[in-house]
């Protein structure tokens, strides 16, 4: 046997700033430039040249000192990396409020994201279609993941129903879950899952933002007391 | 003038943690349950105690030893201290694709979170309803800001028309924005900022995730080459 190349995984910090230098070099093109350099990247997005040097150097490419990079071939090389020159298909489980309004979400065409199918387990729902795309019984799933070879699973059921559900789609061979339940799954090593808790992320919002309306009134009240206190 | 007592900010990890809670203990409330303890509570949600008991503790809200904490008192203490036991009316800027998906959550109503108007550019959606909200002209916004005392935007705009809608809002009064775009946002240091940036999340499960199908890719080829090489 010959042994694999060690892949090192690429920090997670660049990863996530990848779609916004795609975003940006997609404008420029449509905008009819050909040549693009780090400097110009960090500026428009506000990051360190040297950062987004390294993080386009992940995706495999390499700009020409003084001249940059060519940006048709970068855009292709970071949609290769991230896997969005191919479409992804997936599947949607709980095709409640929120799946429903990622099923109707067109954006992820953008990501090459296709949700081919939802999975409920309400019989009301079963049977039905939503944004062109049918909610089926639940334990269709295992077999058709397997012949439609659909590798991510969106995960959009209610908190109560989020472990069961990420068990049966570990069984039905999916290898990665993009999770919205904002329940902490607990899955083999082998499966991905990526955390997107809107509640946790509206916590820190309304948490602080309460805190702040709190001390606006209290300064307001101390004013309208005027002098008194020390 | 009296000082104002210094508001230690809680850690955002304490903060993003809080909705589990508060998820489990409504859900042992309805189960007919009174008390709880943190060792309780950790397990269930697969934490430290210690941690539990400190995140708790940021609302206001101390266990008895050996007794723990009485269900009712401590989910009003977490409500009240993430602002959820008060609805907060917000203004959804971006009725595009993401933006009705968003409009369209019921789970919203959970937070307490009322979107009570979206406002948009184009003429066609002006002036229309989804899901029983107003889309309004955005030009109307800041007069409404005011008048209704809306202080937190949800920004669904594309990524082109970010910053510039952020300004509106900054420049309308608006305290904290709830950022959907994928953009970095510059604001005011006053004004507060939660990002949600979905692009940014699926950019780190599908390059894993091409990664992973490549490599199991690479294994099978090589069994298949069987015992040829070192």
């Amino acid at each position: 046997m010959m042994a694999s190349p060690k892949v090192k995984p690429v920090p997670e910090a660049s990863l996530r700033r990848l779609p916004s230098y795609l975003h940006l070099l997609r404008r420029l093109h449509a905008g009819g430039r050909e040549l693009v350099s780090c400097t110009h990247i960090a500026e428009s997005l506000d990051l360190n040249p040297t950062q987004v040097r390294k993080d386009l150097a992940y995706t495999g490419i390499v700009g020409r000192p003084r001249i940059g990079y060519p940006i048709r071939a970068l855009i292709a090389s970071v949609e290769h990396f991230l896997g969005w020159d191919n479409t992804t298909d997936a599947f949607l489980v709980g095709a409640g409020s929120l799946g429903r309004a990622l099923l109707g979400y067109a954006g992820f065409q953008r990501y090459n994201l296709n949700i081919v199918a939802a999975f409920d387990v309400d019989p009301e729902r079963i049977g039905t279609h939503w944004r062109g795309k049918p909610i089926l019984d639940v334990d269709e799933l295992p077999d058709l993941a397997g012949r439609m070879h659909v590798h991510l699973g969106v995960l959009t059921v209610p908190a109560d129903a989020a472990q069961d559900a990420a068990h049966l789609l570990v069984l039905s061979g999916l290898k990665a879950i993009w999770n919205f339940t904002g329940v902490a799954l607990e899955v083999p090593r082998e499966v991905l899952v990526e955390d997107v808790d809107l509640g946790a992320s509206l916590a820190v919002l309304s948490n602080r933002l309460a805190q702040r309306l709190r001390s606006a009134e209290e300064e307001e009240s101390e004013r309208h007391v005027g002098g008194h206190g020390a």
